[in-house]
């Protein structure tokens, strides 16, 4: 690839900074070489009644995108970008925005996130912060709002007053309700779990914590979650579990599309690239009618050593595509209805008789000694995992 | 040591199982190899206005000490116990209680727990077990009542109906709820977290995941956690985590008094042998003001290459000692102040000015922003972690 | 399914086990639900010069699928065979093997591989039982011959001689190397790596380990690995790893076709159902010529909640057919040539210059200094990871 | 603390940068709270007729101690030192290596260690490098040199060509072989293994492993192992394990002093603070005589959140102490000899008979069937774990 001109740099208005780089085409028929192209990913493609754009509500990480420089404890950056002069300066900051909204509509992609977090440490201050980005946020018309607790959490249990603090965060995102509320701000409170790494505990550690978190603190209704799959697994759970759980209690808001090495112990933030994995999320989002006005933002950031500035561009369309064949996956699958059959078929004894009456909080333990005195003891069905594990794998 | 004669073994009321060896003394200078003494624990020491007995409510686990016999999913029983021919018979059983007995007597502890686990897919005949269960329970005068939920879990997100599921689990929750009052049963309902093993995810996965389920079907108040360590570290947390995040919600009802390998990714049940650890554990059991009417239940097993009689013996008194160790740490420090002090020291902010509006829920954005104005951006303290480790090191 | 009458069990010479199942068909079109039929392993099929019969050369386990009963260390059996009677009889063993023959052939598979382990604390009763083992390998034939150390680790460090246990069990293998030599013995001697479980180390953790042992006992020419995935996710490599480690030092001799659940810590052995890991597995296996006189060994059981009679058909239909997707993937992955040109064009400048002169061996310090002081420090390429993982989804 | 003053910035051959603190004493009698004394080291105190400094060969890190601010891939330095002013200019080096030597004489440490990294994609350069290093090495009359492959390894098996890099790894250790020996360098040369961090494999992933490596390319007999147990941790194993492994085949050359905590998947480089952990480690040293010219360097930092100058002092202060109690807990337990007399007892079997004749390699699997049929079937004998956990409890 060229590099930009030295005068690009001087006059960040008048140049491309991808000069070698088209709008991203879709091209189904394209050669596996090819990974400058979207083989699967269509915006106006309509799936399920929605278009392709509409279930697959992408966004770019301004932060790992155009901020990343492969940093890591290790050693110093390996990644120069041709548009950052690695200083603070304004025009620098200017660059880097331009940069960003070429990259963004030549993959046909617009930001339609936001993130902040918060610190109880210096909670005042973090107020303050909080009040200005709100009222930013109000004022752009932000549909969401992620609080990500960064470094809310543990390093020893010595030194920490954990009741303290998670009274504090409490109060904190008391005051950010309060604030909310009296400024008409209408987009969605979302908090990101995460369970360790940089702090060893991290008060938000996965879905199910914040939930127990927002319900001791009277919160539960002012908050959705944005699950980040990198982070279900840091907690040791399967990849789309939190996402799962999240979204059978009507408290899945948005999620952060990314992967993780299932070998490692910490957040690698890679582009997801595994069509299992993504049919599995865009099977969750289906099922309760879409994902907005959340998204599906790329918290992922190319490996230190992809150090080309194609290699941007690659990752978000390999991921994009991979998100575009989980979702025709998906869509295959429920609309063939394979699956949900032999589900309701496993679980049929819970629609009538003694299952209907337990579920539906009628029965009593006495109800349920006559049954058994009357019926004798059950026996046991076959819960077919390997069946399940094959259908699936013909849309796969 | 000498094995029981074939007449015991007919007449399992005459003789005893493990004549070799006398009621366990407290001998504080007994040398390192002497394994079959108490060096801490004494019953009848005071420790900040409790005696230790009261303190450390140790109990014996009946089922891995009377029942376990070394089998593994790779091999068969290594170890067979004097008392027991391996059959189903009333003798045989007969025999394993009186053996447990006499192994009670000479430890110098009596059983005050009992465990159940209920099975949502045959509800109702769990629901039959745990209605006669609640009856004996009473009819015992029980002051405990654990539900550990075996395999309420999933091994696939694909055949299992997570939602119905955890709604039914609820159901039968409740069911036992409306029969303990009925028949005014007044032990504690005591949940015991889990995260994996034998299923892939267990519903129960840790403390504030419980705390999470029970908020949500409305049954936080009937409710308390029995946490095992061992089961906190699998879920990818401290040892003593779970321990102090339910105790600071006043959620914290009974301790497995156990512990695991941190290298291994399964349940292990080992006897606790870290003093660091149990004084950790008893430091928050101090500061609960002790774990009555719940106790310290050892859940654990010897190794299944510890084929001795006497392993079981040398097990439950370097456990007991450890414990009566952490005890005696625990309170010490807890005494001293020199922790307590310098947490104070690090949130003392919070006890007035902004930091006391905000904790009171008194303070507005608006505050946060005209604070800094006025007292512009915070510098950071040191956490001091290396400080309080080594204040640690002191009594441990 | 129907079960087997009476008479079956009585007479196992004159009925099927499985009379509602025929031999399984290969239908490339069949539908999504039939998981009873083959979508894509067709025997016959000759895929870059060789059958599928001959790359993907499956054994079934006789310990999982005949002998396994859904016995884990919190229950009981779930899964009784119409064959088995529970008993140690001759008849009943005799009936298994019948039942075993009538799925092998149903299936299309033979068994070819044979296994064994030892122990060193009681070596020389396991040296009698190896004699007996390798005798009857002899007469049998049999090609390969697997050594996995079930229990051969450690449990603690504190009770353990390791240094000793090692010298013990060289000597043990030195003893059968001898032996198999003394009687002609001719098929291959195989050291199965496992990290840990049921022990807390075992000493033949990984790939490397086990290579390192029989270096430093200098028995290194005498041994092949046999690699099991589920093993080499245990010991915190990703999936392929230690396949592809074996093979690039040619110790490769056979793979345990299974798989786990990367959030466990555990072996569940579970039947490989993922594409890309059976893709990655037999790229590795064709680039190394095939697999034989090894195999594909099905280390693998059907969940404990899998009790019908035809999950066993299903998990080893939907195995056989995931891997040969991953051989048909591997082969056009392999033809097309388009990640193996990418690597050369990433390693090209150790082809020759001052990269050729080093890896041969003929380059000193000096000589590097010399190079860099004329051609000054290097520039970084990418390594493009993301553009590999798009092509390999290409495949996938 | 007091601040340096200005002055001392501009002319740091002038002033103290620790004018607060003394050099630190020996005080086994001072507060718990005292965390700037020692409480167990003492350099002269002899232990096993060595002094513990002689036992102990302590080194500091320069780089986590005097280049360490408290950065992490999720926020900015925290740690503002007053002899650095955050420059690469000369005088601020200068001004680092004299608060290092300042640090160092009041802790009464001093260097003994030297650390470099090779990086095989770009050899010729590292080539260049490590020459230089080796002659300064050289000329310092360095006793130990160490490797550690910091980005040795791969991050996807899909872009490595992991045979040659692997090959390209062993020809520049080749190298500097040739170069150490032309030059007549005496130095040890170490390789330190690490499992994964910042690639996701790295090549030397244990100490297993590598030995494998330096027997596969005929380097074993050059280099010995420098051990850190977070690495060890990393790998999956217990603390202590590599220490042990490489030290009874007589490849343990040097430790880095520093823990983990277990619940975390990366390196967090703490402070050994727990006495069990540096008693088993110094049980090994013992036992082989001794670590020189090797030595336990604190490959540690504080936390980030620890920004205070005397958290330095503290942690280092606290470790120190922990390894003087640890070795004194090992000389203790290894003088009484309870443990290697229970071990003996344990593997007792061997020292005649056919133990012994099988150990030393006499005996055939002939041999051992006439062994069984004559002596019968083994019985098993207790492995005594819980035993010696509770010996080892009275030590720690």
């Amino acid at each position: 690839m060229s590099s930009p001109t030295k005068k690009a740099r001087n006059n960040p208005t008048e140049e491309e900074y991808f000069p070698s780089i088209g709008k991203i085409p879709f091209k189904p028929d394209a050669k596996p070489g090819d990974t400058l192209v979207f083989k699967y990913y269509n915006p106006s493609t309509v799936i399920m009644g929605k278009t392709m754009e509409e279930w697959l509500r992408f966004s770019v990480c301004f932060w790992h995108t155009f901020r990343g420089v492969g940093l890591d404890p290790f050693g110093e950056a390996t990644i120069i970008r041709p548009w950052d002069d690695g200083s603070q300066s304004l025009s620098n900051a200017k660059r880097r925005i331009r940069a960003a909204f070429e990259f963004f509509s030549k993959l046909g992609l617009y930001m339609n996130g936001a993130a902040t977090n918060s610190n109880a440490h210096v909670t005042a201050y973090a107020g303050a912060q909080l009040k200005k980005g709100l009222e930013i946020a109000k004022r752009l018309g932000a549909e969401n709002f992620v609080f990500w607790g960064g470094r809310e959490g543990y390093q020893s249990l010595l030194n920490a007053d954990v009741k303290s603090e998670l009274d504090h965060l409490a109060a904190f995102f008391k005051m950010a309700v309060a604030f909310k509320k009296k400024i008409g701000f209408k987009g969605v409170f979302l908090i990101e779990p995460k369970p360790k790494e940089p702090t060893r505990h991290q008060y938000d550690f996965d879905a199910q914590t914040v939930m127990a978190f927002l319900h001791n603190y009277a919160l539960y209704d002012e908050f959705k979650l944005n699950i980040e799959p990198n982070h279900t697994m840091l907690a040791g759970h399967p990849y789309e579990h939190d996402v799962v759980m999240a979204s059978i209690y009507g408290m899945l808001g948005s999620i952060d599309a990314n992967t993780g090495s299932p070998d490692l112990g910490w957040d690698t933030d890679q582009f997801p690239m595994d069509v299992r994995n993504t049919t599995l999320v865009m099977k969750a989002v289906i099922e309760q009618g879409g994902i907005a006005p959340g998204g599906l933002n790329f918290d992922a950031k190319v490996r230190r050593e992809s150090t080309a500035l194609e290699d941007m561009f690659i990752a978000h369309i390999g991921a994009m595509d991979t998100f575009a064949r989980g979702l025709q996956n998906a869509s295959q699958l429920i609309t063939d209805g394979i699956l949900k059959k032999a589900l309701q078929q496993r679980y049929k004894s819970w629609s009538s008789g003694i299952g209907s009456k337990i579920a539906s909080g009628e029965a009593t333990l006495e109800d349920c000694e006559s049954y058994i005195k009357k019926h004798g003891n059950p026996t046991p069905d076959s819960a077919r995992q390997e069946h399940f594990e094959s259908v699936l794998n013909f849309y796969v």
